[in-house]
């Protein structure tokens, strides 16, 4: 970033009228070796004392995590200095008041950066579709799971050989447990819902499933329906709205869905619009230059800003309530594995039976010790669905529940039970 | 529009902190029967008086061409109304001047609706990646000519055939000309490249060729090699720049790039650059619904920024030197029709070899009358495919030369003949 802005401030003087000038770079291990491109003069640990100097006019915060990045920018917004932050951990938990902050203080908080690496997404919901009735945002944010899945998918790879494939590429990190568990991409999750729908949800608080559960054997089933397995950060109106689903889990897309092409360490955010229709942003969720190019266009636009004294308008902020995925229905694949003998099916039959989830297809997979039933359901409420699991696991004869994952229709509209 | 702008003037109040009071909607029939949602009062045939009047402080121009919808937009900047419009022609062929007069008026031009809808483009390509140094653009932008050529390739129909069933569907024209002779995406490819490059280019000036003469041949031939034939609107550096090509024409593109998968009436626009990769933006490209989507996107942008008296930054001009495609570098199709006799190869060879066209794959196809020879060429020098098809027209034994494509490769880049 700091690489950029340097080597590059010509050029975009140029281009846009902006003459960027690095002040100072606030790090936390001053020692440690830093890119001879840049003057060792530049680095500080004083990190309140830079925001505070009077010739910084505006602050790009690349820190991460919660603490002291919260502290920091508000006091950058305070002292009326824009920020552009990468931040989707600081966003997902603490945007709505440091925009309440930003908004006070007249001056821009930008973060195109924390979703979708380079992908324009933030601006497009917030500007492009200001007064667009949003009906959905879905989006794989997370570039590690995705792979992984790409993997699973496209080379039948299985899901420990494909994770470690990813660690050794510096696609996951040694401790995955991040983005496998589909954390990371409910802090993405949270951002979007602020967006679409002015809803204040935390990122910590958003419903979510990772991939770990996910198998070889799920994702050739699969296929073989024509369906794709990703992971999804969804956000969307719940029977037309007011309130709201944000949550986070595989699911089972259509091969044809536009999401369902997106491979490998590729981001995209699927958008339903009311007059709009189906939107998709598209491209590298990830990696330095992507980012930095993102935290670019959001230092220009706050700089422009800046001068001409405008600001970003502060977002539209309504409470909204978040309805429990329990309430939510949909369609689910779900598979077990069950001994082999006469009546297992007749018993797994009656617990469905019992809490009115309709089966659509059955099919039993491998003999012996190996045999699985595979189920997909017509659409059902996920708290009754929830509740036959609870039953299946107390039948003798069903070894484990295995993987369940809801199923994503072409034209699917969220309703609650009735 | 109007509906949406009447209809839904609390939620958006609500929403943006905007109120939209629709004055008056200038037409040039008002004899012509009108939606009963609308006063019959607010239409007028006066629209240079609306333009006037004190109580207009936006300007919306829907009316399409060139002529009287560029005097007029010039009216509304020189009174410093903002201006928002959805007519390509106008910016393709007076975008640049019209931009300086809003810039001098400091009041905004918009015209997100102009190209691909309601798909964000023109604000991420102006203000997302305003740092970054984009190498392409690439667009699928005509939503009749991908319809025709999806239903051609996904259910084998021949180019009439598909023809017949987007104009029964009214996804094409009675008249199809400007669509399927490339006429409407080269009035796209000019602005994009404007936004991209800052290149001012006249539509009219690019160029181009349709999909009238791609056979189903072609298309199964292409899809046999894993390939997808797309009409393509194309800016993009040559070299590394500062030149450019502009054009639009037919391509194989592979069956895995993410434009191949867009189908339909859909658009969508890919993008590469520099620091951001890859990245796509998608969705529904024409339609009412839509288009009001992105009109409205902007109005409400063009009002906020009426109110802080800022406007959107004056896009980036660059007297840029546009590329004849013949200079360009590119693999290549061609099918010829030739006469089934001994000799026919070897003198239709030579022909590629005297000018330096280097073949990778041959094939023949069918027999007798119906004898075809499909070629794939190593990456060549367009000017001399196009001497080698001059020569291979005085070929006797040549009955016909058939279609001529490029072929896109994932990791194109392009290149002149040194």
């Amino acid at each position: 970033m700091a690489g950029l802005l340097v080597g590059r401030a010509n050029e975009i003087e140029t281009r846009t009228g902006v003459r960027f000038e690095l002040s100072a770079i606030a790090v936390r291990d001053t020692a440690r070796p830093r890119p001879p491109a840049l003057d060792p003069a530049l680095f500080t640990g004083d990190a309140k004392g830079l925001i505070e100097r009077p010739d910084v006019d505006v602050v790009v915060e690349l820190m991460g995590g919660l603490d002291p990045a919260r502290d920091l920018v508000e006091l950058a917004l305070r002292a009326q200095k824009p920020v552009v932050t990468a931040n989707k951990v600081l966003m997902a938990q603490a945007g709505a008041e440091l925009a309440e902050v930003a908004s006070a203080n007249g001056v821009d908080l930008l973060y195109e950066a924390a979703v979708a690496g380079a992908i324009p997404i933030i601006r497009p919901l917030r500007e492009s579709l200001a007064g667009e009735q949003i009906l959905r945002v879905m989006g794989i944010v997370n570039g590690t799971t995705n792979y992984i899945l790409s993997r699973m998918t496209d080379d039948r790879m299985d899901y420990a050989e494909a994770l470690a494939e990813a660690q050794a590429l510096g696609l996951a990190e040694r401790d995955p447990t991040a983005d496998v568990s589909g954390d990371d991409a409910a802090a993405k999750a949270a951002i979007l819902a602020g967006l679409a729908f002015g809803s204040d949800v935390l990122g910590t608080t958003v419903e979510r499933e990772g991939i770990t559960g996910v198998r070889a054997l799920d994702v050739a089933y699969a296929a073989r329906l024509g369906y794709v397995i990703k992971l999804l950060a969804v956000a969307e109106l719940v029977d037309g709205g007011p309130d709201v689903s944000v949550r986070v889990h595989p699911a089972m897309l259509p091969a044809d869905h536009p999401l369902a092409s997106v491979r490998g360490p590729f981001n995209a955010v699927f958008v339903e619009g009311e007059a709009a229709g189906e939107l998709m942003l598209y491209g590298r969720g990830a990696g330095g230059a992507p980012t930095a190019s993102a935290v670019l266009g959001d230092l220009i636009d706050a700089s422009r800003n800046l001068r001409s004294g405008a600001h970003a308008p502060a977002p539209h902020r309504a409470p909204t309530v978040v309805r429990p995925t329990e309430d939510l229905r949909s369609a689910f694949y779900i598979s077990l594995d069950v001994q082999d003998r006469s009546g297992v099916l007749a018993s797994v039959a009656a617990a469905f039976g019992a809490h009115g989830v309709s089966i659509r297809v059955m099919e039993q997979d491998g003999l012996g010790d190996e045999a699985r039933l595979v189920f997909l359901t017509h659409t059902a409420r996920e708290g009754d669905v929830r509740a036959t699991l609870a039953d299946l696991r107390t039948i003798d004869t069903v070894e484990q529940v295995g993987t369940v994952l809801r199923v994503v229709a072409p034209d699917d509209a969220v309703k609650v039970a009735p």
